[in-house]
């Protein structure tokens, strides 16, 4: 079927091309020129505004926009102005589902439907297929199901979940309807907490193997340090562990395979600073975790580690300092 | 190759079938005849004593021993009495690393091997084969290699890390010599700290899903409760989630798998009542990142949440409530 | 001078008695009238009517409103409806500081001054007097000088501290002009995001203390029991403890002090269940440290651990006990 | 009464002092022969060597040792060798609970009392006394009632418990009878983990106030960051707040004293790095919790925070940020 495409970017590019292979029909817009000129090398069909993006799209249409969150708002206001009744906007960014819900309930007055796509699967998705979590209108989602089963990875190699079999539905395909609007990201955002609670737990498991040999490079002991003891002597190969750990083991993962490729290309990750960025996903959801009185220590320890990663000292920091030389005297000892 | 087996529970008893499959000579041992019997029709050779069992084996000896850790020390003992310099005692079971330091210590004045190896595979393993990381002297690792060939999953269908060619050795088979005594049973413990991690990565993670409906069926709001608003609409179906995100997502994992699985018998989970045991694993790796100094908030986070899991209440929740009767006249809120 | 209170709750209330016992003029008003009717007693003017209140109270007038979070927008509004250009509103309950900005910038409109007044002290403070910490217009705040004086605790018998003497301002006498429109409940939502740290942080040590006796108690050890080892042979008396901290210890603090009075009356707090209530500050004190991109480990797990006491099993628990169940087998085991 | 007093370093010292100017006849030794001198000036009598200490002590002999933990057993061991039944070594440093539990039961057999004294107060406790929990037998702390007595703080102006003065015994006058050996360092301990706790609670909350201008000074939005909003435009002067919550507030304690007297010195505390020192106790606290199978996020998360601030970046932070990069091309940002 055809399908429109609004921000050829890393993403948007890739799953235009995965659509092209599987047949589909795609229109092409970029800010970019030479965005545009190079899928329309592969096949698709270029546009030059997005007056004309939705000129050639045939009704009912469907334009997917895969733009950076912070512009989301501006690129569907002016893509609905030329849209009409039963029209379909995919946003498949990184939206808050509180603006997926405030935009579709904007487009429902113009008859347009609104779904919110979240994608996991990064640069792998050319080649891996992409999970897609979508929300909005059913009659939307069905419509726009064969664009989904071709972005989608399908059931593939990976072994079936017993019982699925009596379940149904498009799971096991790699896409699925949640819900209403915002239930697509609203999964999606929590999908990226657990994404950091998993790395952070990898990071600091990772961190206490690399640490094993703390007993070999001790200083000497003072009050104000605690002795490390004798029994910390190994050191540790890391690229072996990650290694191993992706054959057989209970925490075999996707990031454990990505973390092996990592320590395998570098065993002490010394190409990597430690600072850690954070985009809204890991936020939004210990927000929704505090609104919904939901217990997260896990996934908010993971944030806040981002947090501190990308700082040299913290006021919080100072403070505890402040308050030992006040109280004991203590002085800062210097980085060891 | 020739190896003997104390202790035939599930783990032990399905590692000599994996074993006999493979074409190696199984002498086993448990206090439980009939468990003894199983295997002997299996093709394993049976002893009814300690004793009998040393005597069954050839020197030099290799003996596996796979017990619960609390009688660990007691069958060691007595079955290096009737060992000789040059033989091998493998503890499979989950020892603390200290303890295999000390053992091995004590037997390396009789000239006898002390391996310490860290199993994971659990009830799958028999199948899937055992992911094993080994502590202890080369020479009798070397040895063993036959064995711990045969119990590894090997590299099977997995797909290779790049890079990995180059770096050659046996952890993509599966299997890793860690390094000194006590370095099996440490890279196992830190397997199993990561393995609580993400299990509670995940287990927020749906939570956090499972109240997303909160806005639906909130109560009246008043001054010991802060209102939810009106967002939370979603009632998410966490069968068809955790399916979706086995495919193409940044985090499928076999743990993923298995929650697909649970979620798929019971959507609810109601079949669990949500008490989580820990063994000792967990808990000294946390420990170990004390003695070692190395931050791990998620870990001890995961940690925490199973202790807490297990109680009706505790008394730091009756502090705070005394603390908050105490200041501000705060009666508590019947549970809703 | 003349101060009109909307709102006689317990705060209210008490802010009015302090305020008349400090020679000051209060109209009051409550929807209730028995409320009115009590304070009038005292010595207050007395309404029966938001309109009747704002005609007695002179221009320009002052009024504080001590009501409800839920429904300050509507008092606010009906209150302005009635004043002019100069007047002034004082929120003085525990608003958001969002609120508080989009409040003041309305009034603004009709010329009309707008203080956010985080208040603590609970039912201590007309004893003790209220700590105060104000937002808003620094022309408003300083004709209500008088009156914030009169409430605020002054520097009493606590030790001035060193070099204070220097600074100057009001804040050793217990009130501050914190900044521009919501500074002041932003600080006083750290306050209580503090408050829920220091708690939890006492309850824990509690707890520890509580649980020292574990070796005496212990049960038969299994492979899903950590055995506790023999060192936990101490029944601590809580109340004596939390007594003896009160002098002299680096920890003393007001909060001790009622932890210390609570143990003193029911040394087991059997008189309390444990389910800990959460007001928004708490909550919107790590909303802010998230969009701060600040850690926050401590102030989120206090308000974590309130979530959890009010529940009795959550979805995350029964997650992890599905997935162990998956991998090993493992039953739950009943509560002990 | 008569107390002999090894280690004359600030604790020590000070401590000598106070019962000095109690009318008690204080015996001294430390291997420094000018920390002798200094207090034989102020009135004790001095000793050169241990023997000649012991042998000037008049039998049942008290002997109170204030060493750093690493030296205690030795010190413990040279003195008990001129010691006889009956006479009392105090150990008033930081000892770990179990370290105590070993040396009591080693000196039991020579009749040797064995008392674990942990001690509050720091620099202050001259002036103000000193906090003291007490482990071990009941007779030796009966008999050392007035040394006990002397330097703990007394009653003083500390407002009574209601209750207490139904409840009796020490706990009021700043010293306690915890239970047996190791009880006394077991509650220290416990003091000093909820101290940590306290300490981050207030660092927390500071830090969120320092950055509550971030709206101001928010650089350009990107997809590695996300956006602060428009709301946080404070400049919060923290040297005010700290001394407003010492009055009236639900937070006043000791610790804020000392927060408010180090931002008095200087408001941003630039004059601290924040490499924050911790020492055993903090570390023993959560073992502690863990054996016990107590939850104690907040603690625990407040050690984190002082293991992290140590470093510049840690093996985790690398995992992340190696992860990141693998699956979506995520290049790390430098510091801004």
């Amino acid at each position: 079927m055809q399908l429109g495409m609004i921000g050829l970017g890393r993403m948007g590019a890739n799953m235009v091309r995965r659509l092209l292979k599987n047949g589909h029909e795609c229109v092409v817009y970029d800010t970019n020129p030479d965005s545009v000129a190079a899928l329309v090398a592969e096949g698709a069909i270029g546009t030059t505004s997005i007056e004309e993006f939705a000129r050639k799209l045939k009704a009912p249409r469907n334009a997917w926009i895969m733009v950076p969150a912070g512009i989301t708002d501006k690129v569907v206001g002016e893509l609905a102005s030329h849209m009409q009744s039963d029209d379909t906007i995919i946003d498949g960014g990184n939206s808050y589902f509180r603006d997926d819900r405030r935009r579709s309930e904007r487009l429902r007055h113009d008859g347009i439907h609104y779904l919110d796509v979240g994608t996991s699967g990064g640069v792998w998705g050319l080649e891996r297929g992409y999970c897609m979590m979508i929300g909005g209108d059913k009659v939307a989602v069905d419509r726009l199901d064969p664009i989904f089963k071709s972005l989608a990875p399908g059931i593939g190699d990976v072994e079936r979940t017993p019982g699925r079999e009596k379940l149904g539905g498009t799971a096991e395909y790699g896409y699925l309807h949640c819900g209403p609007s915002g239930a697509g990201h609203f999964v999606k955002m929590i999908h990226n907490g657990i994404e950091y609670g998993i790395m952070a737990a990898f990071g600091e498991g990772f961190d206490i193997l690399a640490n094993a040999n703390a007993s070999l490079k001790k200083g000497a002991a003072d009050a104000e340090t605690a002795p490390v003891g004798d029994d910390y002597v190994y050191d540790i190969n890391l690229a072996d562990v990650s290694e191993v750990w992706r054959r057989g083991s209970v925490i075999s993962s996707w990031l454990l395979d990505l973390a092996a490729a990592a320590f395998a290309e570098n065993p002490t990750l010394e190409n990597f600073s430690g600072r850690v960025s954070d985009s809204g996903e890991g936020r939004w959801t210990i927000m929704a975790a505090i609104e919904e009185a939901v217990d997260c220590d896990v996934l908010s320890a993971a944030l806040f580690a981002r947090f501190r990663s990308r700082k040299e000292h913290t006021m919080a920091e100072k403070v505890c300092s402040a308050m030992r030389y006040q109280f004991g005297g203590h002085l800062e000892k210097p980085i060891t």
